[in-house]
C-alpha cells in the first residue's frame, strides 16, 4: 500500500505508518505504551513528530508549557488560523493510536498540503498538546488548559502517580514554565483560531459493529458522576426477619438501580442522549455474611450526556428516587456530592461539512473526554473525526488499520481545502 | 419479683434469675459470652446446670458425648419419655440467653412438678445438649445429631476454628468418647421419646413488634443457599459503550435481584413462607472502577422457608430467571451449587396445645435453626417456643426479661400436665 489517492491528492501511508512504527519503537514498554504526560515517554514522540515535522518543511515551535505548533503558514499570516490537534502521551500500558493518529494525521494533512503546493490564505497548523490523560497528575487536559490560562495554579503541586514528583517540579526539570500556570497566562488567543479539528481512535466498539471507517462527532460527552453513593440499612438475620421489618440496603440498592435503568430507557425512547453506570457497587466485606440481611451498600453511579441539561434532570430524578426507596425500605441513601465534567457540542457547520466528506457518513456522540471539549469551552468552533478502533482504547490491544486512518485523515484535508466555509 | 403464679404453680423466678447470673458471670468474657462447644465456657454452663438439678433431686446421666439428661422419675420408667432440651453453649461473643434459656426452662419446669409433688406417668427429662452452635466446628448440632447417630465421621477431623484442635481430639480431652460418632452409634431411642419441647429466644425482632412475650413455632425454616452466585460480563468504557453493545454484569445482577424480588411478593401475596436474602454482592474491586462497564458481579442468594417445596420451587424459577436475564443482558449468570438445610414442621397436636395455653396466642416460624430440628428429623413430635428478646441474638446485647421467660416456661409445664395428649 503506497497511497490512497482522493480528489487527486494522496494521503502519504508512507509517513504515517512510519510514524506510528517510529512511536510505537521509542515508547512501548513491555507489552503496552508509555508515554507519560511531561515525561520522557511523551518527550520521545514529540521529539519525532518534530523532526518529522521539520523534514516536511513546516515551521516549528514550543510554548512555554510545552505544546508543540507545527504550522504551514497561509497567504495572511495575521488572520485567524485552522489547528488540527491531539495529544502525544498515553496512560500507562496504553496503545499506540490514543492521542497520536490524530497528531500523525494532522502532519499527513499538511504533508499533502505541502506537496501539492498549497498555500491557504491563513496558518494552518498541528498541535501536538501536552498532557491531556489525567492518570500522571489526576488533571485532564493540561497542555490545551494551560494555553488558553484555564489551570487551576493548585494544579503545579499535584504529584505524579508514579514517581511523585509535583507538576511544577516536572516542568522545570524539561525547561518549561510553571509561571505560565500560576499566573494563568493565555499563551493562545482563541480568537486567533478560527477552528479545532481533532481526529481521535474511537473508545468503544460501535464502528467496529457498524461496520464504518470513521464517524463525525456531535458532541463530547460530559459527566456527572456520584463517585461515594451510599445506602445505609440495618444488618439483621436473614433467616429471622421478615421483609416488612427489615432496613435491606442491597434490596433498596437493586430498587433504586433498577429504577434509574427504568428512566433511562424512557430517556433513550425520547431520543435523549444517555447513559448511566454504575461500574463499581458492594456490600461491607468486613460486616456482610450470607447469613445477614445487608446494612449497608457502596455505590457509583456514573451518568453521561453531551446535554448537561439531560444530565442535571436525571442527577435531580436520581436524588427523588433515591428519597422515596430510601424511604419505602427504610433505609437511607446518601448519593454524595456529584464531580462534574462538562459536555461539548462540536460545531454544527463543521460536523455538517465533515459529514458531506463522508462516503458512508455516521454522526455519534464521544463518551470519553478529548482536547477539544478545551477549544469548545472557549468559544472555538471545534470538530472531531473518529476512526475505528477494534479493541477499545487506553489499552496495549488498540487496533487501527492505515486504511480507516486515511479515511478520516482525507476527510480532514477536505475540510481545509473548503476553508472558509 | 418473687414469682409468678399460673393456675396455682409457681415459676421459681428467683432460680432462673440465679442461673442466668451464674451463667453470666462463669462465661461472660469481655463484652459477650464465651461458651465454646465442648471447650470451658460449655462446660462451665454444664456443671452449674449439673449442681442446680442436684439440688433439686433430679437424676443426673451425661451420655458418652457429654449430653446432660436431667430426669423427674415418672411411675413407668420404661414408658416413652418427654424430653425438654435446648443447648448450652454459645457463639463467640455471643449473649447469655441463646440456648441457656430453653435449659433453665427445663430445669425451672421440673423444679415446680417436683416441689408441687406430681410425680407424671412417664418420665420426663430435661436436656443440655452440647455443641449447637456451627461458629467453633462449622458442624451444626453435633450433640443432638450424635446423640441420634447421624453425624458424618468426618466431622471428627475437623479442628476448632480458635485453637484449631479436632473434635476428636477435643472430645477426647473433655473424657468422650469419639468412637460413638466413628461408628454411628445411636445414644438415643427416637421410639423412647414421646415428645421434643425447647423455648428459645427469639432471634429477631418480631415479638418486640407484636408487643407479645411469647409464640408458638410452626416450623423451622430450612435454608437453600446459592453461596457462590456469579454473573460474568464484559468491563468497557462507561462513557463510550452503548446500552445495546454492553455486558454489563452489575445491570444484569440488578435486573435478576429486582425479578426475585417479585418473584417473592408474589409468595407471600399467595400466603407462602419466604425469605429471600442478599447479603453479599459485590464487583471486583481489582477490575472495577467509576468509568467502567462491570464485568463481573458476586452475590449470595439465599432462600428460607419452613417448605422445602416453596424453596425448591423458588431455586428453579432463580435458575430459568438467571438463564433469561442472562441472555437479554449478553451476560452469564452462575448461580453454583446450593447448599441445603432443610426446613422442619413442628408437631401439630403439640402446637395446637401451646396455643391454648398461650394468653395471646401466635404462631411464627423460627428462621433460625434449632436442635428441634434434629429431633423432628427422627420422627419425634417437636414443638418450639420462643420467647421475646429485645435485640437480636448472637451478641452481648441479647434482652430477655424473666417476666417473659415465665410466659414461656407456665406453658411448658402446663403441657407437661396435660400429656399424653
Amino acid at each position: 500500500m503506497k497511497a490512497i489517492s482522493s480528489n487527486g491528492m494522496d494521503v502519504d501511508l508512507d509517513l504515517a505508518g512510519s510514524l506510528f512504527e517510529r512511536l510505537d519503537r521509542a515508547t512501548r514498554r513491555g507489552r503496552g505504551i508509555v508515554r507519560d504526560s511531561y515525561g520522557a515517554g511523551e518527550q520521545a514522540a514529540h521529539d519525532i513528530v518534530r523532526a518529522a515535522a521539520e523534514q516536511i518543511g513546516l515551521e516549528v515551535a514550543v510554548d512555554a508549557i510545552g505544546n508543540l505548533f507545527m504550522t504551514l503558514p497561509g497567504k495572511d499570516r495575521r488572520a485567524p488560523r485552522v489547528l488540527i490537534g491531539s495529544h502525544l502521551d498515553s496512560v500507562p500500558q496504553g496503545g499506540n493510536f490514543d492521542g497520536a493518529a490524530g497528531v500523525v494525521a494532522g502532519v499527513c494533512a499538511l504533508s499533502v498540503l505541502r506537496r501539492m503546493g498549497v498555500v491557504p490564505d491563513f496558518d494552518v497548523g498541528v498541535l501536538a498538546i501536552r498532557g491531556e490523560e489525567s492518570s500522571w497528575f489526576d488533571v485532564s487536559y493540561l497542555g490545551s488548559s494551560g494555553a488558553f490560562g484555564l489551570l487551576d495554579p493548585q494544579c503545579l503541586s499535584v504529584r505524579r502517580s508514579d514517581n511523585g514528583r509535583t507538576l511544577e517540579e516536572t516542568l522545570l526539570e524539561r525547561g518549561f514554565d510553571p509561571l505560565v500556570i500560576r499566573e494563568g497566562r493565555r499563551l493562545l488567543d482563541p480568537g486567533q483560531v478560527r477552528a479545532y479539528l481533532e481526529l481521535h481512535i474511537e473508545q468503544g466498539p460501535r464502528l467496529v459493529c457498524e461496520g464504518l471507517p470513521a464517524a463525525v462527532v456531535t458532541g463530547i460527552r460530559g459527566c456527572k458522576r456520584f463517585r461515594t453513593a451510599r445506602c445505609v440499612g440495618q444488618y439483621g438475620h436473614s433467616g429471622a426477619l421478615p421483609r416488612a421489618l427489615r432496613h435491606d440496603a442491597v434490596a433498596a440498592t437493586v430498587a433504586f438501580l433498577h429504577h434509574m435503568e427504568e428512566v433511562w430507557s424512557r430517556e433513550e425512547d425520547s431520543g435523549s442522549d444517555l447513559l448511566i453506570t454504575t461500574g463499581e457497587l458492594y456490600t461491607d466485606a468486613a460486616l456482610h455474611a450470607p447469613s445477614k440481611v445487608a446494612g449497608e451498600t457502596r455505590f457509583v453511579l456514573d451518568l453521561r450526556s453531551v446535554s448537561e441539561d439531560v444530565m442535571e434532570s436525571i442527577a435531580a430524578e436520581a436524588r427523588r428516587a433515591a428519597e422515596r426507596i430510601g424511604s419505602q425500605y427504610r433505609v437511607s441513601f446518601d448519593l454524595g456530592a456529584a464531580t462534574d465534567s462538562p459536555p461539548a457540542m462540536m460545531d454544527v457547520r463543521l460536523r455538517g461539512s465533515l459529514m458531506k466528506l463522508l462516503e458512508r457518513p455516521l454522526e455519534m456522540p464521544s463518551g470519553a473526554g478529548h482536547d477539544a471539549v478545551v477549544f469548545a469551552k472557549v468559544g472555538i468552533p471545534s470538530a472531531m473525526i473518529l476512526v475505528r478502533n477494534d479493541r477499545g482504547s487506553h489499552n496495549p490491544d488498540e487496533t487501527m488499520t492505515l486504511e480507516d486512518f486515511a479515511v478520516g485523515t482525507r476527510a480532514l484535508i477536505e475540510l481545509l481545502r473548503r476553508f472558509p466555509l
